[in-house]
């Protein structure tokens, strides 16, 4: 006899229910197989964020002596529970322990039983305050994030809308996009191409006809650069994008044909050049910079004089505000007036906030309870967060965020489900680590957050998904079916459908190439949109992801005969699934069944991609 | 008794006559008075330059004994004498000498005796070929020199013709030169206003209007750069700036107002990014860079590879082109469609030559006469060459220079005067060393090219005149005046007449600040020019500048009753001329006539700067 066998899946409703992410207060019923004539007791060691490990002894259930059970109560705020398993043993009179945590690639369900305390990578539980779910609008639909200046110029002769003085424009919209920077690499003049947002109204038609529902829009206030994270002033609309006539313009046709905007909200610094913090003195004599008894002064952080304060990133031009500033949080979200009262009341759809992790959780709520205050059916705003990795166990600045705990994000962009899209499809992981990386972010996040996340292939922060994937047209017909399938709402970064190829920051923010489209991919996108569009089960169909040899799988399900399968072959060359003998080996018996009906239309797949509609 | 007293100035015609400049085979009558009765003999040294020097007795004379006399034959072929004189004497029964050559100034006129004959600076006499005057119309003129991006743009709409791919418009016209260099310093994208021919076209009125007869164009032809001095197609207009149309149309226009155009002729090197060079394969296959084959190829030397080629002050944009092969030659001026013969056929004033020192003497003659086969009446076209010293005596890469024998250049840019101008205004020197300068210049030059030289107070490759002048209205005035007084055609910098500043490339080149001009200083210029335009004497009348005191005199006669004298008081301060006196102290007996024509009107002059005309 030695070390005691031992068997827990915290994706199976056998060892963990219910699965996933929980509301405060839920009870949750564990089980775990150990078999082994030695044990001497089964512990859940389990602990809430931050506090004491607590030991859950477990019963050894009477039906089965290799099972042992426990029902926890999680309790107090939202937040998560941390725990793993430890399996006390009896070996040469001697009491040993192995304990059970997660497996060594730290996903979900399946671990591994360990010796080494030190090495145990712990099973996460996020506790969620209340449902949140996004407004059904944004759910259902799909997202074009649009970096404005890159899109198009809606003036008739392309000329450019009050140009900026001591920049520069491209010659022509083919130019590659460059930053002019100076000896040092700062940069000296802005580069503009002239997108605004007449030229956004003028391809609404082509935007819906794309099936895009959701416009998300690179910040449009006020600002020097081309990109505009760095406003200003909130309450103006940059004078090249247009002007708060062509917005409500902009707002209201768009709303005709059915179409959401969101705007991005960027409120953990502001530009050197603004009428906050006024550098250049291009804003009067005000400003926190030129006098000491600004009222935005104590905005900023000074160390010394006026010329050292602290900013982003150490980026000059992007002094970093003090949040916690009463007179700030009034002035973005506190007062009346604020900024995101203002323009949340103009008709928007809701928002993104650029670097969620920069901004405090009170702030957070604070943005969401402005946002809330203007929803004029129940829930029709949405609140998105640029969070980079797994939102549910963020730590930014030391503490654990609470995204997602409801009240405070609806969603956040999802990059890690970019990776996996772009991983899985280059052959850097394989079918079988998609399934279970996907699977780990379904279980740790809020279903609500689930299916509200913002999921990118690219943004304007990384380089182009056609880039990434070489180029390669069948890669790319793949990443986009992926991207229509997984759950979260897609967005498509504007030009990624017409085929725009691009590295990293500038060249991802190349002009869209009207009139030189890839008609190929074009017609890809408008094919993939239109199933998502029209199939309910890829909206909000539970999500399963799975694997069969190479192949992955999704299943989107509403219910047992309202399903969608997609099944996915990363590797662009033909293989033949035999189902039936598939069917036997695939755990899960929903997949199972789901596969079965495939069984019934046809016994042998060769495809690429290949989906599966059950909807009777 | 020591050494004897002797003096000599070679502006004088008691001492050496004629004056200046003489056609080959002139003869010479030399005059030196040297006092002293030791005195064994007198020998003036002179050598054709690079040959040995002769010493060749004078003569004393029968009337006064301190007068030696020669008379000296110019012979051979056009160039340059150098003389000085050796005065024997004895001294303790031992002969000894004493050398007589220019003042330590090292200008002409008035010199110096000294003994150590190392330290002798020779006397110049320039000995042309033949008199080669500029056509009337040009020597009558006042030029306009135009960089063409910088000036106006023709579209109603300011759209950019034609903008070249990667490549950058300035926003706003109000903006800043700025080079858009990588880190190594390398220019990597062009910097463009969307100035072109048809903005000249739409503005030939309001130069008409300021008096201005004559264009000079910044290189027009087809090249990559703004500046346009890196050629891509001799025979193609620029796009940005137009077609043939457009430029016949600019021919055409211009001519009917009375406006002749003078191109750049850009001969010494092309562009990297040419037909002829072809390095980044934007013209098709051919090229030298590309094709070994490339009837191009023996234009440029190449270093072993053809990554390594010679290239105009190391700029890799600029491939340096072997100007001594016969199909180049037949290129640019020896074949009925050279590019001189083609576009001096399409009716232009005539050329004025890039970096002149680059070119052979013998190329600059085959240009002249490919300039001169498209006279319609006889000589009515002009060659002006860029030299930035004296060019009566240029050195380049070892050879002495001809540009002003005859049958080469009719004029050089007068960066001299310029100098002259900046530094008398700014107090630098003083009226004395202003007068000797200018003198000098008169004295080396052939008169004919004295009157035909480009005279600059500032170009595309200096500083902003009303910048050197620290952006001084009043001595703008004074800096205006005498540009327009001074021997040569004025030529003004686009801009200058608007009191545009602007230190050194690329801030010299600043768009025209259309509806902004500095009024005051386009009336002094309107004015000026109009004396000019109006005055005969200041266009073709000799010239003698001098010093009274503080003041620098001007003296600019055809005739004992046709002149105009000018009198420029540098100081910026009211100085009182007591002329009576003056008169006395002054030498030279035209100058004191004028002067004396002057106290016909006025007893004493209180001005800064003051002309007076009196053609009866």
């Amino acid at each position: 006899m030695g070390v005691p066998d031992v068997y827990f899946n915290s994706w199976s409703e056998s060892f963990r229910r219910p699965f996933g992410a929980v509301k405060i207060g839920s009870m949750i019923y564990f089980s775990i197989r150990a078999a082994g004539s030695t044990i001497t007791k089964v512990d859940l060691m389990i602990q809430k964020d931050g506090e004491q490990t607590q030991e859950q002894h477990m019963a050894r259930s009477s039906e089965n002596d290799s099972l042992y059970y426990l029902k926890f109560m999680t309790e107090g705020k939202a937040g998560l529970y941390f725990y793993h398993f430890r399996i006390s043993y009896l070996e040469n009179q001697q009491e040993k322990s192995v304990f059970y945590g997660k497996a060594v690639d730290n996903y979900g369900g399946e671990g591994r039983a360990i010796t080494d305390p030190a090495q145990i990578e712990q099973y996460q539980i996020t506790c969620f305050d209340h449902r949140d779910p996004a407004p059904d609008w944004y759910v259902h639909g799909v997202i074009y994030h649009i970096f404005v200046d890159r899109f198009f110029n809606g003036d008739w002769y392309r000329r450019i809308l009050h140009p900026k003085k001591n920049t520069f424009i491209y010659a022509t919209t083919e130019d590659l996009p460059y930053y002019i920077r100076d000896k040092n690499g700062d940069i000296v003049r802005w580069d503009f191409y002239g997108g605004n947002l007449n030229g956004i109204i003028d391809k609404l038609n082509d935007l819906k006809k794309l099936g895009v529902s959701i416009l998300y829009l690179s910040p449009i206030f006020e600002a020097s650069s081309n990109h505009k994270y760095d406003t200003a002033d909130y309450f103006r609309i940059d004078p090249m994008f247009g002007d708060r006539k062509i917005f409500d313009k902009l707002i209201a046709r768009a709303r005709r044909m059915g179409i959401h905007i969101i705007l991005d909200g960027v409120f953990n610094h502001v530009g050197a050049d603004s009428k906050y913090f006024n550098r250049f003195s291009h804003y009067g004599d005000g400003g926190a910079y030129q006098d000491l008894s600004s009222k935005y002064h104590d905005w900023f952080t000074f160390h010394g004089d006026h010329d050292h304060y602290e900013c982003w990133w150490d980026i000059a031009d992007l002094p970093t505000v003090n949040k916690e500033k009463q007179t700030y949080k009034d002035f973005i979200f506190g007062s009346e007036n604020s900024v995101v009262d203002t323009w949340t009341a103009a008709g928007i759809g809701g928002w993104r906030l650029d670097v969620a992790d920069e901004l405090s959780d009170t702030f957070i709520a604070g943005i969401r309870k402005a946002v809330d205050r203007h929803d004029q059916n129940e829930n029709d705003k949405v609140l998105i967060g640029e969070v980079w990795e797994d939102a549910s166990n963020k730590i930014s600045y030391g503490k654990r965020r609470h995204y997602l705990d409801g009240g405070m994000l609806h969603g956040v962009m999802n990059y890690p489900f970019r990776t996996l899209i772009i991983d899985l499809i280059n052959g850097k992981i394989n079918a079988q680590q998609a399934a279970r990386a996907s699977f780990t972010i379904k279980s740790n996040y809020p279903r609500d957050t689930l299916f509200a996340n913002m999921n990118n292939m690219g943004t304007h922060d990384t380089e182009r998904i056609f880039t990434m994937l070489s180029e390669n047209e069948k890669k790319m017909r793949l990443a986009i079916w992926l991207l229509m399938v997984l759950p979260g709402v897609p967005c498509i970064y504007y030009g990624d459908e017409a085929g725009v190829t691009g590295g990293k920051d500038p060249d991802n923010r190349r002009f869209y190439p009207w009139g030189r489209e890839n008609q190929k991919i074009l017609t890809m996108f408008r094919e993939a949109i239109k199933a998502r569009r029209t199939d309910e089960n890829l909206q909000i169909g539970n999500f399963y992801s799975f694997s069969i040899g190479l192949v992955f799988g999704c299943l989107r399900i509403q219910s047992k005969d309202r399903y969608t399968l997609f099944l996915l072959n990363p590797t662009l060359e033909s293989i033949t699934l035999d189902l039936d003998h598939l069917i036997d080996e695939t755990r899960g018996d929903l997949i199972r069944h789901c596969l079965k009906g495939m069984l019934q239309t046809e016994k042998k797949i060769e495809a690429q991609s290949f989906r599966i509609d059950q909807t009777n």
